[in-house]
This record gives structure tokens, C-alpha cells and sequence, in this order.
């Protein structure tokens, strides 16, 4: 086996990314030699210690970071000011933090001027996730195959940057350094744009008037089920992300509005050709997808 | 094995649905002791010859309908007033004519007026389908534990209603009688609105200028991914259903709408309590689904 990356890993959060890290960290033994978590209710820490996950958990963040050389912020985006001042002065000199946010500008914004000298600040966004959240919901393989994107600001030590890309490339994932400002547009797009519509949906049809509303729960078709399975993630994770990626979320969704708009215009006139050809556009879409094994 | 329900079965297309239900009566028998099938194109035509899932192919639907005692148009919903017309003269009195529309009240109108005197006319919509389309992409189960509504227009004749039921029930399907208006009005919702939502949505990812494109494609995240995968269905099929289902589609999309603008407003003005209500709403919606096993 390969020498692990770090001495000792601190998870601070232990959702379902923070306790799939832990636990792939534990299968393969080569990421790091020790695993430090902590949590912000004790439930939680009571259950990562149940299922023996990692190998310690401490009750503050602080504790967790004590002797660290590897720190992962594993929480909602949002809380990630108020951890990195709890643990900007436990932070050892030569340690690198690092992240798995869904939003890379509002992370270097709120916790870069934190970060101590000599302390190394990698952000990074595993692409990965399902609609479950919690300790129990991780899985060792949720990273295999996926996408993995750091977002170094400017003058970032490369070795600090290597060590984060190769503890993902550990975890089966592909790794890409991108402009934080071009993943957040990108991730706008393809991720936090869907999340939106999708809760939207689900309210739409939630508000529907008396037998309506039961006969939509009842004859949910396929278009619907799906939505809802987007739409069932975790309320504070997401709250954190629309709100922290809010310039190109609400450009994205400005440019989905006006297109939106032009469709129920041609529905109006029965314009049946922009129809068909925003159709077939959805289906080429699809089948780049495919044939990058995205889908 | 329980008597054939029908002498002659005759599809009219022989897409997804088409060919799904012709692969269910083969497999069963106590479905019809026949069935002849029709399909526009010639291609079709001898792929369904090949794949020998039907008794007969006819080159038109006139020859199709020819003795037959129940008739289902498998055809987009735009293609129903056509098809009627070629047919009627050719139906025979005592049959069934129905259909598998995603659109009730279109049907009633395209084709209610045109069915002779003694002829009886069920339409129906099971809801079941995927994103493939063609007669290579139907299957013997895909009605199985699926809903399949009834609309028949008032006066309709109860035995032929109750035999179109216990056809879809032998299909494995649950059957429920609906009005047409309520009908449509529920599926814009659980149905036809997703599918614009995100055939729209795909086509704003594609607008994107240059490098954003491709990486759209590249880090298509699971809400994109699951929206590509709805907006692969058949253009032919959704062109009609949005054309035809005008009233409550443009009506939901508008409720859609508003509700979205309000969502944009609160991650603009940084509404975290409402973000987190609606996001908590989705997941409830969720919940309702698995709880009724829509999901």
C-alpha cells in the first residue's frame, strides 16, 4: 500500500459526502492514517460513532482540527465562515483546507481571508451526491467516476494542490482545476438551475386546489417522479447554494424564463416547427451526454 | 385460458405503446385472438414484420380496421382526426374504437364526431412510457402496475367501457374512469409541464457561447442528467401533446412561472426561510410519492 496522503484527516461535517470521505478513507487506508470528525449535534456524532466510520469524534470543530494536517469542510456553504473562524487559530503551519461546497466563489469570499499564512486553501467540488443526506446515507464508492473541481485562487502552493487532487483521485474520481467563476456559472447551469425548477414544480402542483392536488400524488407520471427525486435533497445544503450562488443562478434562470416563455408563446399559436426543433435539440443534448458517459 | 377479450385487435402505430401492447397480447392470448398492426412508413412496417410481435401488418389503417371489433390508435395525438377519417367508414358496427393519448378533450374533439352510429368510443391514456420510442423499444411489461384512465364521453356504452378496462387490466394495468377536462388538466401538471420544462432547459444549456457549452456537457451534474433524460422523448409525440393540451398546459406553466419569480426574488433578496420552505415542500411532496409508490 502506498503511504497515506496525510497524517491526520479532519471532516468537519458528516453528511453524506463527509461520511462517504470517511468511509472510503477507511476502506483503502492510503488517504490518510487517521480520521478526525466532528458534528454539530451530538445525534450525529453518536451515530458516526456507531458506525465506526472514522476514528474519532470530537464535539467542536477546533478539537477536530487540533494537529490536522488535511481539513475538509464537509458542511452547508453557508456555515463555512463561522468554521473557518472557529478554526483559523488551530490551524497547524504547512496544513491545507479544502471543501466540497457547491459554490466556489462564495467559499474563497468568505473563507480565504481566514486562512492563515502558511496555511494552504484548496477549494474543491466533488460532483457527486444523491437525494439522501445524513451519516447513514454515505457510501465508499459515491465518488468513483465522477468529476472532482478545484478552484485554487491565484498563487496557491502547486504541491497543496496536488495532495487534494490526488485524495480525490484516491476516490475514483477525475480531477480538473477550473476558474471559481466559471465553475459557479457552469454549476448554475447544470445543477443548482434544476434544483430550483424542480422544488418550484413540486410547489406548483403542491398548491393546486382539493381532488387536483391528491390526483397529481396519485397519477404522478414519469416527467413529475422524476423532479421530485431531484427535489428531495437536502433543504439546508440547497438553501446555502441558491443563496451563495445567486448572480448566476438568477441569470441562468432569467435566460430559462425567456425561453420558457417563447415556448408557451408557440404552444399559444400552435407554431409546431420551434416545437419540434426545441424537442430535438433536448434529444441531441441527451445523446452528447451519452456519448461522453455522462448519462 | 380465459376467453380472447377481442376477435381482432387492430394498433394503428406501432410505436412504444404500439408495439408494447402487441407484445402483451402475443404473450398472453386472452387479450385478442388477433392483431393486425399499421404503421406509416414502410421501414416500420418490416420491422414489426421482423421482430414478429403481430399477426398481420397492413400498409394502411383502412386495411387495418377491417373486421376488427376493437380498434386503438397508437399514433401522435395530432394524427387522430386523420385517422378517424380514413377508418370510419371502414369500422364495423358493435367495435371499440380507442386510443392511448396523453390529451383527452383533443381526442373527443378530433375524433368523437366521426365515429358512426353503433360504434362505441373509449378513449384512454395509459400512463406508462420511456424516453425510447419505435417499435424495437416496447416491452410485454411496461403497463404493469401502471395507471391507465379511462374518458369515456357521456352516454358511452358501460360493456365496452368495462372491456377496454379489463383489456388494460390484463395489461397488469390499474384502471380509473376520469373526466376528460380533469384529466387534462392533471397531466399538464404531472406530465406535460415537466417535459416542456425541460426539453426549455436543455435548450438554454445549449445557448450557452463556446467553452460553457462544452462544459455543460462535460459536468452535466444528476439534476441535468435527469432532466436529459425526460427530454429525449419523441418530438413527434410531445409536439402534439403540448399543441393539444394548450388550455391547461399554458395555465400551469403560468402558475409555474409566477412561482419561480417568487423563488427568484428570495434568493435575491436572500428569503433563506422561504428557500427553505419551499425545498422542505418538494421533499414532502416526495415523501407522499413513495409513501403512495409513484416513486
Amino acid at each position: 500500500m502506498p503511504e497515506p496522503l496525510f497524517r491526520r484527516l479532519a471532516l468537519i461535517g458528516v453528511g453524506l459526502i463527509g461520511s462517504s470521505l470517511a468511509r472510503v478513507a477507511r476502506e483503502r487506508g492510503d488517504i490518510a492514517a487517521e480520521v478526525v470528525a466532528t458534528a454539530r449535534s451530538a445525534e450525529t456524532r453518536q451515530r458516526v460513532i456507531e458506525l465506526d466510520i472514522v476514528d474519532r469524534v470530537e464535539p467542536t470543530a477546533a478539537l477536530a482540527v487540533e494537529g490536522a494536517d488535511c481539513i475538509i469542510m464537509c458542511a452547508p456553504v453557508g456555515a463555512y465562515a463561522a468554521i473557518a473562524a472557529e478554526i483559523a487559530p488551530h490551524l497547524a503551519p504547512g496544513s491545507i483546507i479544502s471543501d466540497v461546497g457547491s459554490t466556489k466563489q462564495s467559499v474563497i469570499r468568505d473563507v480565504g481571508p481566514l486562512v492563515p499564512e502558511g496555511v494552504h486553501f484548496v477549494p474543491a467540488h466533488p460532483l457527486a451526491g444523491t437525494e439522501h443526506s445524513g451519516p447513514d446515507a454515505g457510501f465508499a464508492t459515491l465518488f468513483r467516476d465522477r468529476w472532482c473541481l478545484l478552484t485554487p485562487p491565484p498563487g496557491t502552493d502547486e504541491a497543496a494542490v496536488e495532495k487534494i487532487a490526488e485524495l480525490w483521485r484516491r476516490c475514483g474520481s477525475a480531477v480538473e482545476v477550473m476558474d471559481p467563476n466559471h465553475h459557479d456559472r457552469v454549476l448554475a447551469i447544470v445543477s443548482h438551475l434544476p434544483h430550483l425548477i424542480a422544488f418550484t414544480i413540486c410547489g406548483t402542483a403542491d398548491d393546486l386546489a382539493g381532488e387536483s392536488r391528491q390526483q397529481v400524488l396519485k397519477f404522478a407520471a414519469t416527467g413529475f417522479r422524476d423532479f421530485t427525486r431531484i427535489a428531495a435533497s437536502d433543504p439546508e445544503m440547497w438553501r446555502d447554494v441558491f443563496l451563495n450562488n445567486r448572480e448566476a443562478l438568477l441569470e441562468m434562470l432569467a435566460r430559462f424564463t425567456e425561453d420558457a416563455q417563447a415556448m408557451a408563446r408557440a404552444v399559444r399559436w400552435g407554431d409546431a416547427a420551434y416545437i419540434e426543433d426545441k424537442v430535438e435539440r433536448g434529444r441531441a443534448i441527451r445523446r452528447s451526454l451519452i456519448e461522453l458517459r455522462q448519462a
